[in-house]
């Protein structure tokens, strides 16, 4: 069962979840998709990767006034999303790159409203990363080269633009227990713990 | 280290925590502490317990204007408390009773913000349990003898007054995974496979 699903995760910044998601996709030999999902959806669409990566996970306020005026459809052709802000373009060309994916086997994909865009599959397991704030703020500076006085600001406002971006598109409250199969605290375990958790989550949910 | 902690379990109604928490403090070998706290305020106190009981997890809007009144103290005399609203009399008892029981070693304690009451302590393990709606009435109507008509209605009522009480006595949200080392979606798992995952848990964070 360990490596039969589709397993999602999302994660508050600085909690490790890439990582994990990378470690836990390894383990399981099967593939791993994060700003992958950029490249996928800046190939299917002919633009540029870093226009779309400025905009990767960021809301704008315009998808339900696009949707109320007919301006695209969800169908397997891009180019009528023409119109739309780039934001909601990368969301659209990521929902339908995340199902594809998913159709094509187990595989582990970390944030994008992954566990929204599959929530019709039954062979998803959806996790929810998150960590301290200290544990968030050494990371961000270690890893993400955030000056220790900018840092909790940043990891708190990069939070808050998650958190917009899937309250938009999901509809759903970021974070909330009630929205995930299994929510760990990473900075009680470190993320090589983290893992062997959600191996054992595996196992066990398979048995 | 499995049986090491204080292992505290926040629960939505119908999720089977109680249930999850009782198995696990079994297995575990370690005492399991749910409305027996009520017994145990109503010992240390010398009220009816029955009395008590209407009003456990139940938060009152007083406490805030009673502390600023300086109407009790957190000392270890109850005497004190005797002109609060019983609502805030049991909180204070159960919140003494807490600590005390964490004091004397490993065991298991159900609700009753037992995460806050515990947040000094580094030894404590805070689980939250939850489950989808389907899951939930159906194990409201089975177990706790609800009708079928009233059961969703029931059991979004009851989560209401918990969070409420969570929310009142301990300033956090109820149910945001933030505050738990680990949430579980009993309905993916039943109690059976969330206890192993508990047991799990203490194991690879103990090694």
């Amino acid at each position: 069962m360990s490596n039969k699903c589709i397993i999602t995760i999302g994660r508050q910044f600085g909690s490790g979840g890439r990582e994990i998601g990378k470690a836990l996709a390894e383990s399981l030999g099967i593939p791993y998709y994060d700003k992958e999902l950029i490249s996928l959806a800046a190939k299917e669409s002919g633009m540029d990767a870093e226009v779309f990566q400025n905009v990767d996970e960021r809301a704008t306020n315009s998808l339900l006034y696009s949707l109320s005026m007919g301006l695209y459809s969800f169908g397997n052709k891009f180019s009528a999303t023409g119109d739309l802000p780039v934001n909601d373009r990368l969301y659209i060309l990521q929902h339908q790159i995340i199902k594809k994916l998913a159709d094509e086997g187990p595989c582990v994909i970390v944030g994008r409203c992954a566990d929204y865009v599959l929530k019709d599959r039954d062979d998803c397991i959806n996790i929810f990363i998150h960590a301290d704030m200290e544990y968030r703020k050494q990371r961000a500076i270690d890893i993400h080269g955030v000056s220790k006085h900018k840092a909790e600001q940043i990891v708190n406002k990069t939070d808050k633009i998650r958190a917009n971006y899937y309250s938009f598109y999901s509809g759903q409250k970021w974070g909330v227990a009630q929205n995930y199969h299994l929510c760990i605290d990473s900075s009680k375990l470190g993320a090589d713990k983290a893992v062997m958790l959600i191996r054992a989550y595996l196992d066990i949910y398979g048995e």
